[in-house]
């Protein structure tokens, strides 16, 4: 069965000082193992649904394939259910979120050990949530933090964004106490590269495990954003945009607090709300 | 010296119908080498600035380093000028664009084979622009396109987002023909995902390369999907968001149109303006 790309889950609304519950879809993302002849090239953060198209799209702009004679045959899981004309699809001879494309002779280009990730970050050695668990801690309960906190750190992040003032075009991640103080604010063209930036400077500082600080993010809290922040400790993650699936799965494994779609005066909560009054 | 994060670039504006001739702030997007122990590690897309943290918050990310005392000392250009007093940071050693961290003893983890990439795709063996070259080909001049053909395209991608609608969540591309028929559109939360997605699909019905064809992109217009858009012969990018440095070289080198900040009756075209009327 093909995965519903936008799952429902239970959250918590904070609006105008007041909490209610509520429900929300997420935006669907999980790991796809990508193998050529059996071999595994890459994994790719993605939402299922068209691994085919994604597969075959990567290896061309990889220049492994540059044509799609190249291509022998795929296998892939049976849940995918994607049937082509054009190419041969075995379907239900792998695991679950895995292709594997068998090419008729050599790759017109080797593929190159360090292989892209699209939008994967924390992924490496942590290829499924349950991997992850390996190798670290989940955060302990508490401290607490004052729900209206969030929306101010949200637009304390935007009044530092002195590039993307000039450009449009950077993320920004920051660090802030738990009155709204600002630790560290970073700019990045990536969003894991500005999370990146704001722990290394605070482990240069002292400051990992950040047990009483707060994250705020410009964009998205995906999967690595969460991984990140459970990495370094940092028990809330404040996010202006949507979650993916995964980052709500995960941020629930490791008791993080996982807000998103923080503006003006409200948020949602997707995981372990206890530590907003 | 460090380098300008926000480098300007000769645009020429769109805006009711007329053109003009503008300048345009970008986001400054370069590769980054990150070795340890002077073997390379990974490539990440960034922006210029703080490299030393990026390196030591990647490295934390990933489980390599589980405490500062691990870093015996770090190798850096000059130009990045970081100094530090909690490790030793000894300069103009490296080339421009590389970070070299070296541990006291075995990494607290080893890096995986597929070590990540934060914003970084199209990177892999094509690290730079001129090994880009290497691989393909200079888009020829032509075909022409209406200039209002873009934002009409734009608004089309926002009206086929079906999954973003219900979770404000996924990243859309779509290629389109010159009179805005839709060909090909998918969703994806990651942006060059939804690219590799489109390309692959565009593959699978014989319609690469697509020479005659409009990509439009629901983000920023970065190096990767510049690079994908060569790689399949698409001659005219059109994306909602900002473009960065890279992408702008890029688009320059390879005669792609880039066009960005497209939106309602206006957008900015900064490599190649002469595909469109």
């Amino acid at each position: 069965m093909p995965r519903p790309q936008a799952p429902e889950v239970d959250t918590r609304r904070w609006s105008g000082g007041a909490w209610e519950d509520s429900g929300d879809r997420l935006a669907a993302e999980e790991p796809l193992q990508l193998s050529l002849g059996g071999a595994p090239l890459s994994i790719v953060m993605r939402t299922p649904g068209h691994d085919l198209e994604l597969a075959l799209g990567l290896l061309w702009a990889e220049g492994v394939i540059t044509s799609l004679e190249q291509v022998a045959r795929v296998r892939m899981s049976a849940e995918a259910q994607e049937a082509e004309p054009a190419i041969e699809v075995a379907g239900d001879l792998v695991e679950s979120n895995q292709v594997d494309v068998h090419l008729r002779g050599a790759p017109a280009r080797l593929p190159e050990r360090s292989f892209l990730q699209s939008s994967a970050c924390g992924v490496c050695g942590a290829t499924t949530v349950e991997s992850l668990a390996l190798d670290f801690a989940v955060l302990p309960d508490g401290p607490r933090f004052e729900a209206a906190l969030l929306p101010r750190l949200v637009e304390a992040l935007r009044g530092q964004q002195r590039v993307f003032d000039q450009t449009g075009g950077l993320h920004a991640a920051g660090l802030f106490q738990a009155g709204g103080e600002p630790v560290v604010v970073r700019e990045d063209i990536g969003r894991h590269n500005a999370v990146d930036k704001v722990v290394g400077r605070a482990l240069l500082d002292g400051l990992v495990p950040a047990r009483r600080l707060v994250l705020a993010v410009s964009g998205r809290g995906g999967y690595e954003i969460v991984q990140k922040a459970v990495a370094a400790g940092i028990p809330v993650v404040a996010a202006v945009g949507a979650p993916s699936s995964l980052a709500v799965q995960t941020a629930r494994r490791f008791n993080l607090t996982l807000a998103g779609f923080v503006r003006d005066a409200r948020f949602n909560v997707y995981s372990a709300p206890d530590r907003l009054n």
